[in-house]
């Protein structure tokens, strides 16, 4: 028997709909002969001796020794409750790059097609400091942080990712005409880094004019670069352009190879446990890891799988307009992978 | 002769093709026997004893009187000069709410059908508040200031509105879970509004979610009230729904009945002159100063012959899809005004 080299990845159900998607896509990888094997862990939250939030020290120590995660939804956290494990995962493994392609579907339909562009959000600061203070009665201000360091890597990792991925054009999303220091930074980083790029073609939009262009025509879109809170809200609406949050994947990068693929839809708990989710998301955020991984031919035969098994129609879960199961939907896609070889 | 009351309003044309599309507004309302007089005024940018950058001493005499202006699009500020006067006439009118109805023109295609909401923005702090410092080199910070008083003022606007304009629901848009306190006093105010307006129904959507929802299906939403920078993207965005900031009215409204209402699409130098611009943005922009006003006839009859000629498609501009000047969709308007007398 050939011998293959198993690489571990840490596997993060998550709460509600998060362990049938994620069997979901476990079987999808075995139909697939994906070479990695699944460490399962949680990150409930847990307070650390000095009251602080953390997650799990096991999940920690998995993720650092394996580099590379996949994720389901979390519950979002109780108002008075801990802060968002989402954002604290993000925070743990400095993970600076919020990545998520957008790309039609064939034969789902939306008021949109040949939607293919990425969304590159700044991921560690910005409007999510989390710095705020009440300065008099009544009077309260939040703080955006742009650092050098930050934008400049992010302006790096997109014009890297635009290379790699064979794009022809990254856009820097801002509103320096408003925030003139702190976009100002931002933006000067990202039109430092066109310099060392020059065969990728960069331009620079407000995000207002980004958000009304959007919806007239997507396809003039391929790359976007920008910082934290425009990137959650343009990731957003390019999921809606495409058929939403349940087909959309994600992933967060970090240095040294450390990412998390996630599905960033909702746990769904009216549907949890009922085999009715849709695994989509998720499995494209796989996708995405076995890219990042150097695993392509698996990543394309799975991709392709799901593409087909969409568009063919026959067997597709209640969101996507068919009335099969999650194990059922799953089952097909593990088919045709399988014809595939 | 019956002697009509002249209310006097300012008119500030602006640049570009502000002259034409204000003389094709001017033309309408002579057609339709609107009893009002213009004051036309200008906006260049001048500096004060103190370098202050203010509007013209005379322009803001003229709308100290009138108290109500008309005004087309103004040159973007070049980066080294002077601020932008747009937010200069916010400032100094205290124009504390955006108002933005996005309605489907019928006949005019786009991808949407049947739109009909009202986005409501905050228009005097967020993060417009101009504050911002450099902390250490490499380092910049953005204050985004939010106050109770002009959050209860704004929420409280958005429900008189919905109440005057036979609206039946508010959703507050935030992002309360990240920005807790700044976004949370905004919410708690919107909530505490919400309290005193039994009959319009009271909803809160994470802007991320609202963008997403928005491209999926706009129907589903009423009146829309928000921090200034969330109302900057999602106006935008919904004017893109409809067709551009080409057919989008806005209006900017303050205190004792002073407002100001403007085109918020650009000056077009490259067609400037040509007769080849689309007045509709400006002349609906009109139509919500006259109903403003209370001038509801006058106002509903220019709107149905505008809306009646861009249906009909004979006599279109270019934008729209037509080949006529501006003056020929202008007087197609009148003719139109004048039958439904
Ligand atoms: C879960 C939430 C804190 C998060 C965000 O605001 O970034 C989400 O909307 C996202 O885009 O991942
Ligand atoms: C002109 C510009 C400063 C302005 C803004 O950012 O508010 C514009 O985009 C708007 O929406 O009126």
């Amino acid at each position: 028997m050939a011998y293959t080299f198993m690489q571990t990845v840490t596997l993060i159900p998550g709460d509600g709909i998060g362990p049938e998607i994620s069997t979901a896509v476990m079987r999808i990888f075995e139909a697939a002969q994906v070479p990695i094997q699944w460490d399962e862990r949680n990150v409930t939250a847990i307070q650390g001796p000095g009251g602080n939030w953390m997650i799990p020290p096991n999940t920690k120590e998995s993720m650092d020794r394996n580099k590379i995660g996949l994720k389901g939804p979390l519950k979002t956290p109780v108002a008075a409750g801990h802060p968002s494990m989402n954002l604290l995962l993000r925070k743990t493994f400095d993970l600076y790059a919020n990545v998520r392609p957008c790309m039609s579907i064939e034969g789902y339909k939306t008021p949109y097609t040949d939607v293919d562009l990425v969304t590159i959000r700044e991921n560690t600061e910005g409007e999510y400091s989390g710095i705020e203070h009440v300065i008099v009665d009544g009077v309260v201000q939040s703080i955006k942080l742009i650092t050098e360091d930050a934008s400049e890597r992010i302006a790096k990792y997109a014009f890297e990712y635009a290379v790699n991925n064979q794009r022809s054009s990254v856009t820097a999303v801002h509103k320096a005409n408003i925030m003139r220091m702190s976009d100002g930074l931002f933006l000067r980083k990202c039109r430092e880094a066109a310099e060392n790029y020059k065969d990728i073609k960069f331009t620079e939009m407000y995000l207002d004019t980004v958000c009304l262009n959007m919806v007239q025509d997507p396809t003039q879109f391929d790359v976007l670069v920008m910082p934290n809170l425009y990137g959650d809200i343009l990731s957003d609406l390019c999921a809606g352009l495409i058929g939403g949050l349940g087909v959309t994947p994600s992933g967060n990068i970090g240095t040294n190879g450390v990412a998390i693929f996630e599905s960033v839809h909702g746990t769904a708990p009216d549907i949890a446990g009922a085999d009715l989710a849709n695994p989509t998301a998720l499995l494209l955020s796989a996708v995405m890891m076995l890219r990042h991984m150097g695993l392509h031919a698996h990543a394309q035969r799975i991709q392709t799988a799901c593409f087909n098994t969409i568009q063919d129609k026959r067997v597709l879960t209640k969101d996507l307009g068919g009335n099969a199961k999650c194990s059922e939907f799953t089952a097909a896609i593990c088919e045709r992978v399988q014809d595939l070889d």
